[in-house]
């Protein structure tokens, strides 16, 4: 089985996809093909000689928001979302170094620089930072030369030989990143998908007894009916279907189209959630369906 | 009158800048400050010594969507919108080279490099990426070396002194930028704001001959209240008014928790919208008004 991350080794993405695999599939033989972009994650699904089974990709950050490139790529490309997974974000920093002192540069991803920006302004004010891809990237540029720092996990720390300088330096500290394990539809479509998790059901998370799904949507209104949105998001509250998420993105036609991302509480199969799925459909001019889902967290 | 926009000269904030005094302000003194980050061009309006009037940044693009630090320091910060500026997003490619086989490097914003990965992709496989906080900032980096291009403006490119190589190379060509222009709340609160605009209501885009008025609203919905986005947008409805943008941001306590950035048509001084807002307000836990403004375009 072949999983495609953002690498190089030590990324968040693939501290995701190790704790999907070691709870649903610890048995299974795996792979993990390291992607220097998100982009290239997900094209790995596609590539003709060596497909990835899945792929594992961030979607939103509790402190950054979604992250742009893997929305527009749910939307573009023809991929389930088989499962969430929820992994801490606790960021070191990281240097052959030992003193704060003599580091000239910071590499981290710009999310990673986002989240840490007052420490890097109380503690290291004048380095240079430098934005990488990956965190685990920032690690491997940190390895090399004793006058940068990078902020990552701890572990690509251990994993790129590092002092571990300070810990937990983001500014929230309640910081979670949600990735999604996604496949190309013809391969594991929405049907299979949800057969194959149903196998694994105890390793995700429950609620009542059940399996605790959830089911993403995208909806491209109807530009020319009025309150289309609001009209959608009835449809939920009469069936009494719980909102989690709701996610402009642009239409990329013209500023101030947009389309919405709608992630809601229940099954696709319900009775409910099927006329609530409806109604939205007549007020949109395309409804994709993600997949159904079960969550898996740290 | 001192405006902060993100530098160094050839940004895209400062073509914004240029483009709201021409406009509404040709007769002032005006000085740019020019900042190297989007928040440092807001913190610029609480400077106790050398305080900016303005300050113009990029809240979304047509493209690659909302700009979240700017999103952030706008909830975070105590300013008033003023105006919102559209500005045409046209990238080239700029170099000291006249030709692309001999760059090793493209830099470029992140958005930049976003906006033209396909003629990256295409035309530049080789090349490495380099993210800059500006594209200005890039085009000024590609003026040191011949083997390096920047990915900005034309004009960054004659300010600089670099060849335009290909011009208009972003993959979407209908690419346009929102920028707001900001004041501090208690230098140019609402109130004063709206009579300065009046005043200059000449050079804002009209509709039925009034000036095409717009308010921004940030909204904590009340996590016990089921349906409460449903309802808020209800009262817009009922009202008969046009929402023209909705956006999620991170709370930033929780992952799942969301206020709602709501922009619509309308002055908040209308009756319509008062009763509206007021019906907002009892859905959320903090109802944030950021301003009622009007619009310029290229």
């Amino acid at each position: 089985m072949k999983i495609s991350v953002l690498g190089p080794a030590g990324s968040y993405s693939e501290k995701a996809a190790l704790l999907f695999f070691s709870k649903c599939r610890p048995d299974d033989e795996k792979e993990l093909m390291y992607s220097p972009t998100i982009e290239n994650a997900v094209l790995n699904l596609f590539n003709e000689e060596q497909p990835a089974d899945f792929a594992v990709i961030p979607l939103e950050n509790s402190i950054e928001g979604a992250v742009g490139i893997s929305m527009d790529l749910l939307n573009e490309k023809e991929v389930t979302i088989n499962a969430e997974i929820i992994i801490r974000i606790e960021h070191s920093l990281l240097s052959l170094e030992t003193s704060l002192f003599n580091i000239e540069t910071v590499y981290s991803h710009p999310q990673g620089l986002y989240q840490c920006r007052n420490f890097l302004r109380e503690k290291l004010k004048n380095a240079r930072l430098a934005e990488t891809d990956s965190t685990s990237k920032a690690a491997q540029m940190a390895a090399a030369n004793p006058k940068r720092a990078a902020i990552a996990s701890a572990e690509a720390g251990r994993k790129y030989g590092l002092n571990i300088l300070e810990t937990n330096i983001q500014s929230v500290k309640n910081n979670r990143t949600r990735f999604v394990l996604i496949s190309k539809n013809d391969a594991i479509g929405i049907s299979k998908s949800k057969e194959m998790m149903d196998s694994v059901s105890d390793a995700f998370e429950k609620k009542n007894g059940k399996m605790d799904l959830k089911t993403s949507v995208i909806s491209y209104l109807k530009n020319d009916q009025p309150g289309a949105l609001y009209h959608i998001l009835g449809a939920f509250f009469k069936h009494n279907i719980n909102l989690t998420r709701i996610e402009s993105r642009p239409a990329k036609k013209e500023l101030g189209d947009y389309c919405f991302y709608i992630d809601f509480e229940g099954d696709r199969s319900d009775e409910g959630v099927q006329d609530a799925l409806k109604e939205a459909a007549t007020q949109s001019d395309r409804l994709k369906i993600l997949g159904t889902y079960g969550r898996l967290s740290e």
